[in-house]
């Protein structure tokens, strides 16, 4: 029985789970210029040239298959083929599998269209092996400004010599022009987010990524016996921080945006005595850069009245700020008219993770669809998607392009520009 | 100039800070049956012998100083000689010194009352050296089950063969026989607590020794990212902790006891994952069994509420439930009469810390004069009593004595049988 593209795809992710597609057996793990990185692209590049691609590798490793048009633009569709460690199949690979699949789909039609596609696989998105991320679609973009030497893994091996070792020109990873063909680079992944699960939906249109705020805050108090000390004497340094955890759920729940305090540490500790410290990280996102900025300012204002009445010093740092990408409002239209033509519901929702698009952005127009995956469960063994959900997927993605080319032709004169 | 009684207490605490008298110089570290722990006995018994008392060392290491009276009973007094690692001069030996102090004062003065009076120097109360505390005072009330052979210190060494190397026999450790010449025992001890400086006074009367209990909270939800998982859909199983640790504070804050939670752990502790476990101790002390229960009642089933609304499962284990230990009402009043005989208000307050006046409670009566402490600090090398506060307390404890003697004469009519 003839596959679906959907089937095709989760299929290839499967077998890309399995050494030599992974480090080790057992577990997926692919890391940036591993042996099982150079596996993957082998056997990509192989389907590819099936599906009358060019192929070449550009300067960060990240495997670009060309499908000739009629017209001189670009249209890019891909994500990342890395994986963090013990990972899951589908993050990344299933926006790679899918691009090749429409593709594969248009070649066998023998369809070309009036603009070239390349499909990209970026070589590290993660970060896993090295203490840097999105280095391919950085580099593609033009904003890298990693010194690949400095770069250094575990093994003690830099990201140069890594490079060198793979076939690669670290010298060149800065210098990756900005590409005037190029229109609009569409990303299709796991939602990794239980969403459009409780939506009971199988995709969404990604309204943009969020702004990220990261603050490291510490209150200081005093640290005293458990048992001596009068409730109203204390400067309990951990009962200011449970009132400071629960501001940030109020706060982010109330603007409708995210805030976690997920790393904690009360010292000295020990169950009979006050805790005189206490550190922790709090992480903003949302779609708008004010509303994050709104929410941290009210923590902040929240935090020194709570921190006052309680005898408590505090010192908020700012670790992170990432401005927000905004997905192209001309692709979200065509997205949400393709979603229709396959009779599901176009739903649009902010990506709350971090992405290869939030790097193209500054190079073209990005859009990205979202695939339902089981429980929103990824960076784990269990991540899973219905191969359904992805045959709507592909689906909607070769409707998309239908309707690009009825409203904008080779994509010269298009809304993306 | 002639020392005080306060002077003199002080100084001797001060003395036994530096070796010999501690395991390391520049840091006061005596534990139990080390040679530190030896010299300090030594001394002692020198500075008995000088108050015209005669020595003896009971099974478990305990000096017993006896300055004879003219009839059959016999008074204690004192605390413990041991001290933490890295401790303060006064917990402990401040009401060792007192007691000797107040023996040295009536000797002087040629003074012999109708009762003996012991003074008390119990070399274990802390627990430093072994994993068990208030050896000594266990021992003389004969509640003591331990093994000493099973007690291990962290060279290797059993508390039986370090017994045995420092002329004790442990085999009598547990047989020490209930002795019915006891008719109260007095124990002066820095409060360890805020309270008496918040107060503006230089001594205080113990109502009794907190009961106790400790939790242990385990809070699982589930983890997940913190980008994608819209604040609706999380089981955060930090919010949770934070909402019970805030429970605590009010339940114990109303109802006028204490309550505190020292450790936690969020699991997986990072900051962009919603935290899917947390662990966190409870640990609650109330003068009344009656009140602490009740809390506990109150916390549980806030928490099971709290828990259920957020979808978050929960497990409470009781770790530790101790009595509370009530000070006698005559010894009481007693003190309350001799404090105002010098000039001072009578305050009474709880004790939250455990003392061995609470083992000791099994044998006789007990009796507790705190001494203010600067900022309530103890366990730590900044622990610090005014010697006018102390000299205070050696005044109150001598006129204590005289009423004694007014109301009960030798003891053995008294109201404290």
């Amino acid at each position: 029985m003839p596959q679906t593209l959907g089937e095709k795809a989760v299929s290839r992710c499967n077998q890309f789970k399995h050494p030599p597609y992974s480090e080790e057996p057992g577990a997926l793990t692919r890391r940036f210029l591993t042996p099982a990185h150079k596996a993957a692209l082998e056997t990509l590049i192989g389907w590819m040239h099936a599906a009358n691609m060019t192929t070449r590798l550009d300067a960060a490793g990240t495997l670009i298959g060309r499908y000739e048009g009629t017209g001189p633009k670009t249209l890019l569709i891909g994500s990342h083929i890395d994986s963090v460690r013990d990972g899951g199949a589908y993050d990344g690979a299933l926006g790679v599998m899918l691009g090749l699949g429409v593709v594969e789909e248009l070649s066998l039609q023998g369809k070309r269209l009036p603009f070239a596609i390349e499909v990209l696989a970026f070589g590290d998105e993660e970060g896993s092996r090295f203490h840097a991320s999105m280095t391919g679609s950085r580099s593609l973009s033009g904003t890298l400004q990693d010194d690949p030497t400095l770069l250094i893994d575990e093994d003690g091996i830099s990201m140069g010599d890594a490079m060198r070792a793979f076939g690669l020109d670290p010298a060149k990873l800065r210098t990756s022009p900005r590409r005037d063909d190029v229109f609009l680079y569409l990303e299709p992944h796991i939602e990794q987010g239980p969403v459009l699960e409780a939506e009971d939906l199988p995709v969404g249109i990604v309204t943009g990524i969020a702004a990220q705020t990261r603050l490291a805050v510490t209150l200081t108090g005093m640290a005293n016996h458990a048992g001596t000390t009068p409730m109203p004497l204390r400067k309990d340094a951990l009962t200011a921080a449970a009132e400071a955890i629960l501001l940030v759920e109020k706060l982010t729940s109330a603007a409708q945006i995210v805030g976690t305090v997920g790393a904690l540490t009360a010292r000295p500790g020990v169950g009979n005595v006050i805790p005189g410290e206490c550190v922790f990280s709090v992480d903003l996102r949302a779609s708008s850069t004010a509303a994050r900025d709104q929410t941290e300012q009210d923590f902040r204002t929240g935090l020194a009245a709570l921190c006052d009445r309680r005898g408590i010093t505090h010192e908020v740092k700012r670790i992170q700020q990432l401005a927000p990408c905004l997905c192209d409002n001309h692709a979200q239209t065509l997205l949400a008219e393709a979603i229709t033509a396959q009779n599901q519901r176009p739903y649009p929702l902010a990506s709350g993770a971090g992405h290869d698009a939030m790097s193209l952005s500054t190079l073209c127009p990005v859009a990205m669809l979202f695939i339902r995956c089981r429980a929103g469960i990824s960076h784990n063994p269990a991540e899973h998607v219905d191969a359904a959900d992805v045959d709507i997927a592909a689906r909607v993605i070769l409707e998309f392009l239908d309707r690009l080319v009825e409203k904008w032709g080779d994509g010269g004169n298009s809304g993306f520009k």
